[in-house]
């Protein structure tokens, strides 16, 4: 007999959690506080409703917002005695604290942090594949029991995810940093764009765009988050302020003309930035790889960038990163192609051959 | 007669101008206190050598570092009293400054700052179109001629640029905002990165990785430039430092479970980052356009990309922006293309008949 899954709460997560499950042939049922969204989600395949499936459910997961899933997790604990609960909140030691809090067993709850999400929200925005390749980080508790972890661990493996196991602090101290402090650094970078004239901003390039994209996240939904992660978020704001004051004091003095140790400052900080961002790991998880890396102008057509993966795939060279950046009122843009440095002088001979204008 | 332009400096944007002015018949010499520099900026084809050119020049870009910039355009003012007098420094009123301390004839002076630049330095990374399609911000003083503003927008224009015209404090005011404090921010969230540990670095998703590229910027060059506007720098620093004291104050309240502002202080941080992120123009300096996005799975091999484009391309369709995602330990990747929303049906149409895992 398959796996009986309840998901509870169809939004993005839940919804896409419920197609990718279906289509893996476990069955789940579906439940939301929104008959709407309920029906919606049943519509694109996510499972049955939960008012048509009597019996109870082996693993219930709780996809409800950051800010109630620990009620949700209790209610799932107390209404099915046997099932196994856990929750995909993106803060892991409050939900703990709430379900402990609650009087729930917390031998049979795991929780869960699938690290996938998009701009949009709601099941509308719902794929199968959003999980793939993603990290799900499964954050048991003292007390779980090894079959619950097991089962949690098999879902997010089902969901296409790659698993990591983290307690609860940990899980909260890691994405308070990797995931948490940008979208704040973003969020106060982009504020600073409200007041400023239109040709100022006119001057805004590649960068700044790149920084400031995920600030035009859910302010709602990141509300809960970094509320429920206030300690964590706290303490790295923290260091982030004690630099930041830092470099605005070796500033004044650099204006007022003083300070030989200001220069170092300001160095420093750009330094640290240089070994922070070495450390993030490449494509697929592996260690970061230095690519080769080739400018191609492409002619703002149909059919451009086609030719050129055309051309790259005919030399056989697989790409490995692309960054597209659009020439400001000109018809082209610059695609910066990153490969496997063995393919690098391949690449060039055949871009060359094809006509195209390249620079490494 | 051509025009005559002395490039002093050839490092990445000496040369490129070199090679682009020369692709367009200016006739162009080249100065660096480095001879290898020099010669290598030659041979790429930026110019001629300036020991080699006997006749004045018309008009001298003076390509040095920012720390350095007045002094050498002082020393162009001096050696040729008839030329007019360009730098491109990123930073304008400390080296209007200089030019005046210096008694330096500013009549003959006009400040550029042509905003192109790569995360690689030097004349080996030079290439012609580097300054095409971005913005060249021209920076006359109060006693510019405006024979030497025109022969400026001339050479910008040339090398493929779009001339914006600002005074010095707007200038380093504007860049400030969209240049320098994204460099800061996006060294600051990097060097928290530096003492996290292995697995919880490893959670690093899309939105750290975009925030954090510019934090591999060279530390010398950005010393320079935070250095050289310290003023503007250091105020909009102070901005984000007063909302960051507010927020983290919030967050202590919110961890010892009082204060209903807090949650506000949260939601409204979060929430002028979207209303400041909105502001940033679209592609080709337009006014940002809501695309219709749709993600693609593209499987990890040479020539899948180039199939997906390629039955783009037979649709008729174009690009407008795309975002690459690569799975973590998977075999595949997503790309999120962005087209106008009127190609949106067709593309859909298209992508499906082609077979393509596609979700809107």
């Amino acid at each position: 007999m398959s796996t009986h899954v309840r998901v509870v709460g169809t939004g993005l997560i839940g919804a896409s959690l419920g197609i990718a499950l279906s289509r893996r042939g476990f069955r789940v049922s579906l439940d939301d506080p929104s008959p709407t969204a309920v029906r919606l989600a049943r519509d694109l395949g996510a499972g049955e409703l939960a008012a048509d499936s009597v019996d109870a459910p082996t693993v219930v997961v709780v996809a409800a917002p950051p800010d109630v899933a620990a009620d949700v997790v209790l209610d799932a604990l107390k209404r099915w005695p046997d099932a196994l609960v856990t929750d995909v909140a993106s803060v892991k030691a409050a939900v703990l604290e709430g379900v402990r809090a609650g009087g729930g067993d917390t031998t049979r709850y795991v929780g869960s942090h699938p690290m996938a999400g998009r701009e949009r929200s709601g099941a509308m925005a719902a794929r199968a594949d959003l999980f793939h390749g993603r990290a799900w980080v499964v954050v048991p508790n003292p007390d779980s029991r090894s079959d619950a972890v097991e089962a949690v661990t098999r879902i997010a493996e089902a969901a296409g995810a790659a698993v990591t196991v983290m307690d609860a602090d940990d899980h909260d101290r890691a994405v308070a940093v990797v995931s948490h402090l940008p979208q704040v650094a973003a969020s106060l970078v982009a504020s600073q764009l409200r007041e400023l004239g239109e040709p100022s901003v006119a001057l805004a390039g590649q960068g700044l765009r790149d920084l400031t994209r995920i600030a035009a996240s859910d302010p709602r939904l990141w509300t809960q988050i970094l509320a429920g992660n206030a300690t964590a978020v706290r303490d790295v704001l923290h260091r982030v302020q004690d630099e930041l004051t830092e470099l605005i004091g070796a500033l004044d003095l650099l204006e007022t003309g003083g300070g030989a140790g200001a220069l170092a400052v300001v160095s420093r900080t750009l330094g640290n930035g240089n070994a922070g961002q070495a450390r993030i790991p490449g494509k697929h998880g592996a260690a970061p790889t230095a690519y080769t890396t080739v400018v191609v102008v492409v002619p703002d057509r149909p059919g451009a960038l086609a030719q050129l993966f055309t051309d790259m795939g005919n030399a056989g060279v697989n790409l490995e990163d692309l960054h597209l950046e659009h020439g400001l009122g000109q018809p082209f843009g610059l695609a910066e192609v990153s490969v496997l440095p063995s393919a690098g002088e391949r690449l060039l001979a055949v871009l060359s051959d094809g006509g195209w204008r390249v620079h490494d």
